[in-house]
């Protein structure tokens, strides 16, 4: 039968990237390309507790919940929220498969073909491929290290009258950059004052490194908490502070939006895992979470140290990077002349995967750019990684010195 | 601030019913309106044991899983397809978050607005919600109780030259009525020949009430493969089966298509939670599943039956229904007088609940009926309800005699 498939999925592509890494699963690749959290600092025996104790029962723990998902939850992620500023009520929060079915959600509620949304660029992949299926006019906003720019904020706010802004403002993805305090300031000003929603996505806001000077910056819904509230909706996860595989993170803003989204949600899949949501709860209610956060960003911290230390141990012509202050990521660039979606299939066959950074732009990509995960990799492979970086990097150049025309 | 919604928030309604039965949740109110499973008949023993393995390691199980789910679980599920009739690989199963994913996934990567589609009249309340949110174009094909009448078929088929027809025909929601095989192999037949795609959701199926003749009818999905297969794209879930709180069900269909939906469920929430789906295959390998749907359908046949039994001794004028032989509804239609959706204020007031009939038509619909479940409410309280129910009608009757316009 020929099936004639939707507008929208003609707009939801799969990457060449995409069918390259795959290539790398189960193999002996050392894999810097994904954004997974390392397996052997997952909480599992606290995890296992936590099933224990709400499968003793009732029986009514495996019945059908809410849209908004299990109440408690939602109490704990709201004083979560408070101790960052962030004021919300529990009718605030609505409970998600994971960040990335809030971010659908919103952006099923809000856009019509043709709006636009402003990113940061390069920005988070899986952002872009949503907003793309919903047909969104794209913006780009010119960033430097402390985030965006206000003047050229302002002027596409003007421009594109845009609906949504969208930004992973604090360790962000793929660059690790976060935005300093003041920048945080005038970019949520200029949204208010332009009438655009922010949707902050934090992931990453609580993988803080020691010693860097913005860990505990005010997350932009704090900020627009006291300027009256109501501009900035936000994002967040349990998949990088306990595991991925409860997928469970949350939506929370006004109760309007927020109600809105619960709407979509009821549609999209009555509800998100309950039986998750309630372990989630156990978990929250006995285990040290926070310590388990310093741990992890302890030994996340001394992976990012070793990898920037192979790199710069490395020399390579033009290379440079920022170390980040937290999150999971290092945003490599290297030397104009390196097209790093060419270098991945060399690297593959040395045994090592990266993210090209084209796929983070929405337009004009820097072709010499890449993603290099530090969670995940043992430490005591990753010079091996970055070794087999080098190997590649090596003939790459060779094949350039042997061709006209680049590989 | 002012959020401008999407057209497709706008079409998205909530539902004044929805409101009053809210109204109902933790009262003493009895309810026979929520699509609900018996809690004392879940597996919890079985279940917390499935997730005790799963959590004893590795802590890989933690991790980020695959976009299309659990592997050993959809080769489960595949199997258990088979012994139904319907040939499908693992590759060709996608794991979502309850069916309900699978409906909104499929729709779309299927549906522009204006697009049409077919469907039973009254049919499942939340297909309704998704079809309308994509601005479908909704068309009710005439049934009787064997089926889609294939002759009204035909002609919307060539009048309106749908892109889907969906429908539950085993064990329906909300009429609890079962195609016959004949009827199901004309309806597959015609929808072959006009190239429409058929969505089958079959989340009761396995629910067979003993001594019914309509129990082991092969699926749509089944017959379509055997003449030759591709039409048909078939759901179902653990819900009903094992527990909703999993949230766990599936889309089955060729890879073209199967493929297509997991593009989109990458972009909706990278994937359903795989603990949950771990445990279920986890208890899939060990436990008696068989068994377990074989006891609570025994427990659900007694309790429908007790219900038809007290409806019966009411001797309603006017009022009819059929006996269903699985599922978890019987519908009830009152006599013509009477407007269940302005009962339902009374009958709450009384201690029961139910859903309005005519929540469940896409158009026209006949405001005498409602969909009353059996599967919820322990067996000694439905004669209560019954009698709730029975003087919520006297009290209808005493207010239209008082007045000339009803209630």
């Amino acid at each position: 039968m020929n099936i004639v498939y939707s507008t929208m999925a003609q707009h939801l592509g799969s990457s060449a990237v995409r069918d390259i890494l795959k290539l790398t699963q189960g193999s002996n690749v050392i894999s810097l390309a994904g954004g997974l959290p390392a397996e052997e600092l997952f909480p599992l025996e606290a995890v296992r507790e936590a099933y224990n104790r709400v499968l003793t029962g009732p029986a009514s723990v495996l019945q059908y919940g809410l849209t908004e998902g299990y109440a408690p939850l939602r109490e704990k992620v709201a004083a979560r929220l408070a101790r960052q500023g962030i004021t919300v009520s529990p009718s605030e929060v609505v409970l998600t498969t994971g960040s990335q079915q809030s971010i659908d959600l919103l952006c099923r509620m809000l856009l019509d073909p043709g709006d636009s949304v402003l990113v940061e660029s390069p920005t988070y992949l899986a952002a872009l491929q949503v907003l793309g299926s919903y047909r969104a006019n794209i913006v780009s906003v010119a960033s430097d290290k402390d985030g965006m720019l206000p003047d050229d904020l302002e002027h596409k706010l003007q421009l594109h009258r845009p609906k949504l802004l969208y930004a992973v403002p604090t360790f962000g993805n793929p660059t690790g950059a976060t935005w300093s305090e003041s920048r945080r300031r005038s970019i949520v000003e200029l949204c208010r004052r332009y009438g655009t929603l922010i949707l902050e996505d934090n992931p990453y806001g609580e993988i803080a490194f020691a010693g860097g000077d913005r860990a505990g910056l005010p997350p932009l819904a704090a900020i627009d908490g006291d300027m009256g509230g109501g501009s900035v909706v936000y994002t967040g996860t349990f998949s990088k502070i306990v595991a991925p595989a409860l997928r469970t993170g949350w939506i929370a803003g006004s109760r309007e939006l927020v109600t809105t989204v619960a709407k979509a949600k009821q549609a999209a899949d009555l509800h998100s895992s309950t039986i998750d949501q309630r372990a989630l709860d156990e978990l929250l209610s006995g285990y040290d979470l926070d310590g388990h956060i310093a741990a992890i960003s302890h030994e996340y911290a001394a992976r990012m140290k070793i990898l920037s230390s192979e790199l710069r141990s490395r020399n390579w012509e033009g290379a440079h990077w920022e170390e980040p202050q937290g999150g999971m990521f290092l945003w490599l660039t290297l030397d104009k002349s390196v097209n790093t979606a060419e270098l991945l299939p060399l690297a593959v066959a040395r045994g090592v995967a990266f993210v090209p950074g084209e796929v983070f732009y929405p337009a004009n990509p820097d072709r010499s750019t890449m993603r290099l995960n530090f969670t995940h990799t043992p430490p005591d492979l990753l010079p091996l990684a970055v070794e087999r970086l080098n190997e590649a990097l090596e003939e790459w150049s060779g094949r350039r010195l042997e061709s006209p025309n680049p590989v």
